[in-house]
């Protein structure tokens, strides 16, 4: 896998890394999450996407500014492999078996400003700047829906952009 | 499933259900989604767990203060039915292969503010009030490391807690 060439990282902003962060080779205060600590010899097992189901593992987009969570949705190591590499989220359709450039059709694309994975690296968090709607049905989020106690449901929000403005009619 | 008694549901507050919210029966703005509007009658497929992989959803827990994504983890039916009657998460860990009562050994619960499902109803989201740390690694949340663009990864914050005084040593 190729690392993107330096000057040209796409979502390098922020806090830079940090040597001493990294706990010396061989020798980490957590043991049992060792192989969680890459160096650049063996970084290509971040995040674990063996431990995923089918080889997929969650990626949950928030945006940057907000906060709010717009979306998740599946990544494969290729999916993961290309949203490092170009900086644009881009995630593993379960449905149409293929790479999921998002945004692609709708314009509605997701810059990664910053890439976290989870302590037991299967989980992904992106902070991303939202182009238009991230959800597919023309809200802000794909969370536009709340569910009282009793199990009803509420629309919260206004659509943004009417779906079939973008994805033409179904 | 039985429905929370009035006046004994634990994560109700804030805005009510407003029955205006809800399309009228048999008539929805989004006839593809229809089957997403329950009613009193078929309330039972909220989410749908058919879709998830082995019938489990990803379930996220955002801080409902901060907007921080503290975990990403499992749910199946019978761990939402569990949240929802209690207003605590509840969760199924895929390695034990049982219920996970989010904080039953490390105190570290999470109270349910609000239960949100994304537009194809395979994804939960909780705001939750986390007790402690989220992680069992000791921090606040999970996603307690970036990654940098060259895939070295950096820990951006202190451990609150020493994960062996509360799970004892490993």
């Amino acid at each position: 896998m190729s690392i993107p060439e330096k000057g040209s990282d796409p979502f390098r902003q922020g806090k830079k890394h940090n040597e001493n962060d990294l706990p010396p080779k061989g020798q980490t205060p957590f043991r049992h999450l060792q192989h969680l600590f890459m160096t650049a010899d063996n970084y290509e097992t971040i995040p674990n996407f063996s431990a995923g189901i089918d080889g997929l593992l969650p990626a949950i987009a928030q945006d940057h500014v907000t906060g709010r969570v717009l979306m998740m949705a599946w990544m494969n190591r290729q999916a993961w492999d290309e949203t490092v590499q170009t900086g644009q989220a881009c995630y593993y359709s379960r449905s149409r078996k293929s790479l999921w450039r998002k945004g692609e059709t709708s314009g509605h694309r997701q810059r990664v400003v910053k890439l976290q994975i989870d302590c037991d690296a299967d989980c992904i968090l992106m902070q991303v700047e939202q182009i238009g709607s991230a959800c597919h049905e023309g809200y802000a989020s794909c969370f536009f829906r709340s569910v009282n106690p009793d199990l009803s449901i509420v629309i919260q929000e206004p659509r943004l952009v009417d779906p079939s403005q973008v994805y033409g009619p179904r």
